[in-house]
């Protein structure tokens, strides 16, 4: 058994260092929702390969916590291995932090690799260990030394990304950056978010899968930018424009004994929640540290009008390759031997057709019937289910463009023979996607305010889901990205809950999910904009940015009211002339009759 | 003219302190929303005598700022005095502590009552005026030195509340504090606002007009509580029953001494936001502070068994005063010459005809037509108008009973003719109010996440209130009381924007307001009550307490959707089954029209 080896090499180096308990979270050095494989140490270390959980090792036990999705997966993976399974969320279950602190012995140390934690968890951990006079090791990354084939941190071929599609240049986001250090009377600023990084510099790259990053610190200050990457990963000529702006390069590794040769008494501004501990440990001593989230989160999630005509286009194009599957799924079904991972993989195709496709945002849900009920259903060779005439399948999925990122999800009935129970929750779900695109609200909104909008329907009959209603998007960025979203619960910390701006988009994606039946999921992305200003103030409200059919089979027109099918009917006519022109005259036919009005 | 002579006795008291900037804020030592007369040294040393403002004193300047309510009358009140009028919340207008910060030169003190402000916000103005190397002096009440006939410190009679309507003993409420002593380990926990003192002790006062609380503090220990408040406030039987439940009594102002002589090293459990710095600032060096929300304040928002029972009949007792005054207006507008302060009295009137009605939970607001487009307008008989069979007349009032306490806004329809746009709004509101007492939603909710219900009416229509859609109500206590609200922005602090928990009392209240034409506003009080839990969670709703009718006249049947109409008629229903038999002939008689189904 390799797990076992695995622990207890790693409890000798604990032994070594004289850490009592070693902590061996997901993440990279940036806090990325997606990390390469270089990062993996919490796989290595369990056998564990969700997307998410984390490790804790004593010299007597370990532990693994992950979250609902992976429960199944896990408890597979884990079995053999020693390593206890902590189901996150279920009653009685220990958070991964309370059990550190219970399981730390009086005055001794707790460790973990400062690189893989931000510096507010780090500091919240030092307060939670001084109850037990508990001293902390930031800087040790025990499984990285014991782990012989570890996959190189490499840097892949980074691309600039020109002004046509960026709508603002790096130059005048770095003089809006150094506003920032003259407003915070600072020195210098530390960027370690990777789509923050690319945003800046208007630079993509290919470092995490799905999510178009550079692996890289950026440090601004008044007279320079130092970008440290991998070498050599620009072309000659992307590397003069960059120079041409200010933009110096070091090494990746090199930000670590850079930020060593900080002055005593610099005013450093740098995001608590972002900033790794590591870097942070090696300030010299007498450097102020001044904490603010990273200014561009906000910039960056306001779309400027280039992006947003580019992510229309974007939407166009994507709209018509879903579309075409759509069309293509309930020609064949019937006649051909389809799966899960041949209609991603046809959807692949479709989208290949446009122009400017770079890949998926996001690694694809297809998920048919009971599949559908699984909320992170990812098909594997195994699992991967035939498809028949009958039932919903749940396709859901996103593009790369170099007119920005789409997210779309479609819950298709096959066959048209849906039963009223089918019938009844997809209406509930359309109603709420329906609802939430055309509220209208008062500037200064957040996500909290609007959730309603969606869930109401459901909530009316006792139903819900167990997820985010809305996620921000980027631009040819993380299709995840903050501080946007749309949710009834109020999240902790001064970067969540954003208040919704003119050029924001988010997600729109009210589901259902019944186990061992089938998974409904309606998704659109909506870009929010002024509506009228008067007397009682500005304001706000959404245009959809998606344009694909709804499922018409699938539809109670009379259990909507009658404005209801209004907005399905305006959407349905906006969805037929957007994407008319691109289509074949028996998918226009086929379209024509889905948009017609209810 | 005495207010500039007031400023200058003080300006001269300023010199001699060695203060720079002295502050006067609007507040007792417990954080009171109402004042009695001897805090009201905003009043005296301004001449303006709204419910809001501050006050901030230099050599050479002296500023009020109040809020949109009171901009016409603090400009009257101070016109002459020197005073300049800062518009809170107009552009431009700086805040009070930024213009505290900004007027404060170099290395200056700054200045207040340290009794009139928290520990919460005395630290925020430390770490402001740090910035200019500033200093603090709370320990003087300047304006108190140079008021000569200022009115006394009185503490009126106060008296117990039996467990009949109390629900819940005063031993086991302290219990349950002692239990927080442990919890955190603490020596003593000092509580200092007023409803919760009432709240634990089960006792009433009547030191606030409307607000039926006793001028007291009360330090939990673990052998024994000691309540600082007037001598001989209670009856001997009253006071006997207290000390046999291990109430200890000292005088009101020996609070400053007690403190003194905790222990070095003592845990002392405060709640910053609440208590006063004076207090705080008399505390041995070495006690280390432990803060954390009053635990009441939680607590006492969840009303138990007996109080529900309780408020149900208040509220039919409120009911029917309010309904019979609405009848009594109606018949009585043509005939008799009517004005708002009439009506406040004829209401009165038959509140007191109701058992066990102690008086009103706030001063009424009656606002004809135009007044009733000033939010929290208040006759006084230079303004009383004169009533004439059409247009609206706005009803916002309520009332104390043994029972509970009660908040009540109808708006009525003088005359039988509405104009299209007087039902056209009537609607939208009485939409609003509706669909937020017959919303659904899971446990977890806090008001902001379905203030949407009420609000998307008039949203939807571009219109909104410039007010909360709803403020939790207490049990014989304040009208307006935390920690539960309704109101679409999120709101700082740990004791804000609660989750709805089951028992929790919130009004439903929203509005519009049209500058010179006419105010509506709909409020009832409704009762958080669980519904079903299943797979998905528990679902939470409402219950009306309050059974008044709507005014038939003014609603647009066409222009509400089908559900809207059934919860409509459903709520007449109810109105109409609860108030019949407390109604004369005539009166039923009319009730059943206005509550026949629309």
């Amino acid at each position: 058994m390799e797990i076992p080896m695995r622990l207890k090499k790693l409890r000798q180096k604990m032994e070594e260092a004289g850490i009592d308990i070693y902590f061996i979270p997901t993440n990279d050095y940036h806090g990325s929702e997606y990390v390469s494989d270089f990062f993996k140490t919490r796989e290595y270390i369990s056998g564990f390969d969700g997307s998410a959980g984390s490790v804790v090792v004593t010299q007597n036990e370990a532990g693994l916590w992950t979250d609902g999705r992976y429960f199944l997966q896990a408890e597979a993976q884990l079995s053999g291995t020693g390593i206890t399974l902590y189901k996150s969320g279920q009653e009685g279950v220990p958070k991964v932090n309370d059990y550190i602190v219970q399981h730390l012995p009086e005055g001794g140390t707790f460790g973990c690799d400062g690189g893989m934690v931000s510096v507010a968890w780090a500091e919240g951990m030092q307060r939670s260990i001084a109850a037990r006079q508990g001293k902390m090791d930031l800087s040790q990354d025990l499984v990285g030394s014991i782990w012989a084939e570890r996959p190189v941190l490499d840097h892949k071929k980074a691309w600039i990304l020109g002004e046509k599609y960026a709508g603002e240049s790096r130059q005048s986001k770095i003089k809006k950056l150094r506003g920032c250090l003259e407003k915070w009377k600072a020195d210098r600023m530390i960027i370690t978010s990777l789509d923050d990084i690319a945003w800046i510099l208007n630079i993509r790259g290919n470092d995490i899968p799905c999510n178009p990053v550079v692996l890289s610190y950026l440090i601004v200050e008044k007279g320079q930018c130092v970008l440290f990457a991998g070498e050599d990963i620009f072309t000659q000529e992307a590397q003069e424009q960059l120079k041409k702006d200010g933009i110096s390069f070091a090494p990746y590794e090199s930000v670590f004994s850079y930020v060593e040769q900080f002055q005593e008494k610099e005013r450093i501004l740098v995001d608590k929640r972002r900033i790794n501990a590591r870097i942070v440990e090696n300030f010299p001593k007498n450097t102020k540290i001044v904490d603010m989230v990273t200014p561009t989160v906000a910039w960056k999630a306001i779309k400027n009008e280039t992006e947003i005509a580019n992510e229309k286009e974007a939407h166009i194009r994507d709209g018509v390759a879903v579309t075409k599957l759509i069309y293509w799924l309930k020609q064949n079904v019937t006649t051909m031997p389809l799966t899960e991972m041949k209609v991603a993989e046809q959807l692949e195709k479709f989208r290949q057709q446009g122009k400017h496709y770079l890949g998926p945002s996001f690694e694809p849900i297809v998920g048919y019937a009971e599949h559908g009920a699984i909320v992170h259903y990812s098909a594997t060779e195994e699992t991967d289910a035939r498809l028949f005439p009958e039932n919903f399948l749940l396709l859901d999925t996103g593009g790369q463009y170099l007119e920005g990122t789409t997210d779309i999800t479609r819950t298709i009935l096959l066959g048209n023979k849906p039963t009223a129970e089918q019938k009844k929750y997809y209406t509930a779900v359309l109603r709420g996607n329906l609802n939430l695109c055309a509220a209208k609200f008062l500037y200064g909104c957040t996500g909290v305010a609007i959730d309603y909008a969606a869930r109401q329907p459901l909530w009316e009959m006792g139903c819900d889901f167990n997820h985010g209603t809305g996620h921000g998007v980027g631009y040819l960025l993380n299709v995840h990205e903050g501080p946007n979203n749309i949710c009834y619960r109020i999240a902790n910390g001064p970067d969540r809950n954003a208040v919704l701006e003119e050029g924001m988009i988010t997600s729109d994606e009210p589901g259902i999910y019944l186990e061992g039946k089938f998974g409904i999921r309606l998704e659109n992305l909506i870009l929010c904009v002024k509506k009228e200003k008067n007397e009682f103030g500005q304001f706000m409200g959404f245009e959809p940015l998606t344009f694909v059919p709804f499922d018409r089979d699938a539809i109670a027109p009379e259990q909507m009211n009658e404005k209801e099918r209004e907005l399905l009917n305006a959407y349905h006519q906006k969805v037929y002339e957007t994407l008319e022109a691109y289509l074949t005259k028996e998918e226009r036919e086929w379209l024509a009759d889905e948009c017609a009005p209810v």
